[in-house]
């Protein structure tokens, strides 16, 4: 998918929403447990409920890997689900990998190839030869750590280095990266302030933003300073929408929690234009 | 297990040797190709031939995951026959995993708890609350990166903040984490001079070295500045053991391979009592 596909799809559904699969099992509705897959039986629910509200999924890695072969096998069926059905979706692998070239190459190959997602977040602090392999597929994106929502974000992302912070150091030097055009970052919610001088050294990328909701971060302050003409933005929320409800109603709960961000987000959009 | 355990074994065995077990099946023997599981077949008999010469095993998460669930099931027999048949082995899941800290609880679960790994690599960039996670269990150890073997590791890492390195902040920084005498420390073996500033700061640690061989990393002058009393020092090689040969004496040209740097870390460990 193009950035170009992605900005068409928020402004026909008024809605940069990225919706976070981080699927815990102690956290859905228990009925679903007697389901065969209940991982992604949730997921189907919550897609099938939430499409038309959102742009972007995001699976949180860790909580498939946590179920092992299950899980794995749970985060290939919603992928597949999601490309067969609802293929205009933009799919987050939110993986954080990086590692010397011929691994890189190794994930890449896994999360773009094997698996068909349209983006992967990487880690930084192992520098270009880390992130490359990932920029080299045609129309994936890879997704680097910049300022991340955590409260460990200060111990090394904001210290100074070269009379800047770290952070907007990792911006500048992933600019002369090769196919640096795939690049987008990952930018916390809860630095929404942070987001004027990011857009300063990348006015034109993509940013997903997490943090927005379950860590505090709020919607309005993130749009201010990081909208750009291309919207150029992506809302992730994970917790606040997909745990709504742990009753049967849960996918109807989650629509309308997301429905709120959407209807927030028209707003921001309308009053833009 | 203990770094004490871990010290008796390298004293028993006279080696600090890591076998890297980065598996990829267009440089395994091809004949291989014919078993139901040629991942695990690969590894359980270069397991079994070079067991009594290495104190580690070390699988890089990005060649198992590259195979989808194939390649995740194999992950998971390779670590089982290894705690199974060699518990004395210490294990390392190469994952270079980090997120916030809910998320990083899930890896931690994963590798420690469901995976039976001793250890984990973490990458440092998210901060304290994404590695602390890992730290949390007890007897298991927690590898971040510190110096990497690769090119890109001068795009951040040996950037000057707070008048010292970027990867001396994050060795100190490590130090005042909950449980940091979980941790141990990846110095790629291409930067062996900066062992001697690296034992000021982290004197007792465990080092997982990898870049000896293919990378161009020398043993001697890793030994010569990061050797502690407690040999402190876990030496990586991974291509340059495992595809010594494409033939059906593949596991035996990988042993020979083991057992000529077994012999060279022999004489180290011997003229250093």
């Amino acid at each position: 998918m193009t950035t170009q596909q992605l900005t068409e799809q928020i402004r026909k559904k008024k809605s940069f929403l990225c919706i976070g699969l981080d699927v815990d099992l102690n956290k859905i509705p228990q009925h679903l447990l007697q389901e065969e897959d209940p991982i992604f039986a949730f997921n189907k629910a919550i897609i099938d409920a939430t499409h038309q509200l959102c742009v972007a999924y995001k699976p949180n890695t860790a909580f498939y890997e946590a179920y092992g072969l299950k899980g794995w096998k749970s985060l290939e069926k919603t992928i597949q689900y999601l490309n067969a059905n609802y293929p205009e979706i933009f799919t987050i692998a939110d993986a954080k990998r990086g590692d010397i070239g011929n691994t890189s190459s190794m994930y890449a190959k896994a999360f773009f190839e094997d698996l068909g997602f349209d983006s992967v977040t990487v880690a930084p602090y192992m520098g270009r030869d880390s992130v490359e392999p990932f920029l080299a597929f045609h129309d994936k994106h890879t997704i680097m750590l910049a300022l991340t929502s955590n409260a460990g974000a200060f111990d090394f992302q904001t210290l100074k280095v070269n009379n800047k912070e770290l952070y907007k150091e990792v911006l500048e030097v992933s600019k002369t990266y090769k196919n640096s055009r795939n690049l987008m970052y990952v930018v916390g919610a809860t630095k929404a302030t942070f987001l004027a001088d990011i857009r300063k050294i990348v006015p034109d990328s993509f940013l997903l933003v997490p943090g927005v909701g379950a860590q505090g971060g709020n919607l309005q302050d993130v749009c201010k300073y990081g909208l750009n003409k291309h919207v150029g933005l992506l809302i992730n929320s994970s917790r606040g929408i997909i745990y709504a409800s742990n009753q049967t109603d849960f996918a109807q709960a989650a629509a309308n929690k997301a429905n709120e961000l959407q209807q927030e987000m028209e707003v921001i959009l309308n009053s833009q234009s």
